[in-house]
């Protein structure tokens, strides 16, 4: 039976130390500031974003939103960030995934001044972390509060073997990096590799994050193992589901993050807290 | 009988061509212009150094030299790559390693403008290989040699196992990022690895960057991988050999690459053809 790795107390947790953190921020006169982009009407997005800013509120941060209409072009998005590139109430800056055509991701994220890039997307700020540099820079939120959740639990990372499905700039690679930084030696899959179950079956922890539903069974891994779910789908019946089939696994597994209540209340919770981080690093 | 992989043959040929466009550039009046900063009198660093001026100066480039007593500070050295930076006659930057204890080898790393940094280290250049960008940018010369080489004899990367030996920002972070943007399924290893040999022997390609000579024998490999070969070490008797055991999996192995006139010619013909590359991307 495997212990369940409950992201949504260890959120509550974190955004506890988060609130107070807040407080004594702006008892000396600095209020972190998150500021949201959105291109567009997609309802999903907008209940993204409108979580986040409702989080941001609740914690006490300043939050901001810039909205454009789905036609918006690059130039005035990119002229928004500019703004609060300078702007010293704002010391986070996020796009809302996704853009609409006529505007490129990798320009827009390139834009955001690296230090206010708080989803870790930036190249310099991917490269800081591949590169394993020592220095304060931010990383991507939902791999960052998984390696919370490993440390909380007292997962052991050095010399394991840890298998990543899915190489997103969202998770697979900053996740990759990560593991790699905390010693484990890493592997990452694509959707051209073969013969997965065998090698996720040689994996002490796994983290899947590729949007199919109940892609990791049992047969796909190894007695004891810690199964990270970061995969979210909407099955046939409507209900979402994670990549991992969790009843299916639960009795091989050693640990497992259930979908909802494990990585997602991580993610949002870590964009909060690296939000105060960045608003440290700045004063 | 493996095939062997000749990088000395192949670098002519990647050596004559950079020697053709540096005519072509010349030309245009743009001559390509690479500097080595050298901190110190280590022999091997001198060697090295004066190796790439030499073929800097063979193919018909500027090269220019600066060195350094091992006592220099950070901020001279510093100094001199703002200098670099502004210079228009010269495309590539590189500083040669090891450097004293007194200067930090990220911060001069990211004094480099990134559209100089031909050596690819600069965070901002490893964020976007990492990250798979289609724009231009330079690349950790060894690991993209060793991509020629595979193309060259036309090994296939796509779906298929590689696994990477060492996790250096010198060869194995980007080799790995190379192969994972080929669409391989990509392993890294650090020296908390255990088992090894059995993880190496799921490969079908292996990279090889320890300096622990000969520590890749026949067992560690599967019929007719390919393995590639950039380690180098002296042993007790003086003479230069590799992290593979060429003879031991000679038979055993699909393609080899020797030590020397394997990977080494590459590295250097690689270097030359970016510095072409950063001559023609800054016109």
């Amino acid at each position: 039976m495997a212990t369940i790795l409950n992201g949504k107390e260890l959120a509550k947790k974190i955004n506890q130390k988060t609130k107070e953190e807040v407080v004594a921020l702006t008892n000396r006169g600095v209020k972190p500031g998150i500021a949201v982009i959105l291109v567009g009407e997609d309802p999903a997005s907008l209940m993204y974003t409108r979580s986040k800013q409702r989080k941001a509120d609740k914690l006490g941060m300043t939050s901001v939103l810039k909205k454009f209409p789905m036609d918006a072009s690059q130039s005035e998005v990119i002229e928004a960030i500019h703004e609060l590139n300078v702007d010293d109430s704002i010391n986070a800056i996020l796009v809302q995934a996704p853009l609409p055509k006529q505007i490129s991701q990798s320009e827009v994220t390139e834009a955001i001044a690296p230090q206010k890039d708080v989803d870790g997307f930036h190249p310099e700020n991917l490269g800081r972390l591949y590169g394993n540099e020592a220095s304060n820079y931010p990383v991507a939120c939902t791999p960052k509060g998984i390696m919370r959740i490993l440390k909380e639990y007292q997962i052991p990372t050095v010399g394991k073997r840890a298998v990543i499905v899915g190489r997103s700039i969202l998770v697979g690679k900053p996740m990759a990096a990560l593991l790699l930084n905390a010693d484990a030696t890493v592997t990452i899959t694509t959707s051209h590799t073969t013969n997965l179950a065998k090698i996720t079956s040689d994996a002490d922890i796994i983290v899947s994050a590729t949007g199919i539903g109940h892609l990791i069974k049992s047969d796909y891994i190894k007695p004891g193992a810690t199964v990270i779910d970061v995969g979210i789908e909407q099955n046939s019946e409507g209900k979402l589901i994670g990549d991992v089939d969790y009843d299916d696994i639960f009795d091989k597994a050693g640990a497992i993050t259930p979908v909802p209540g494990g990585v997602g209340p991580m993610t949002i919770a870590t964009l909060m807290s690296q939000t105060v981080e960045l608003a440290k690093w700045s004063h």
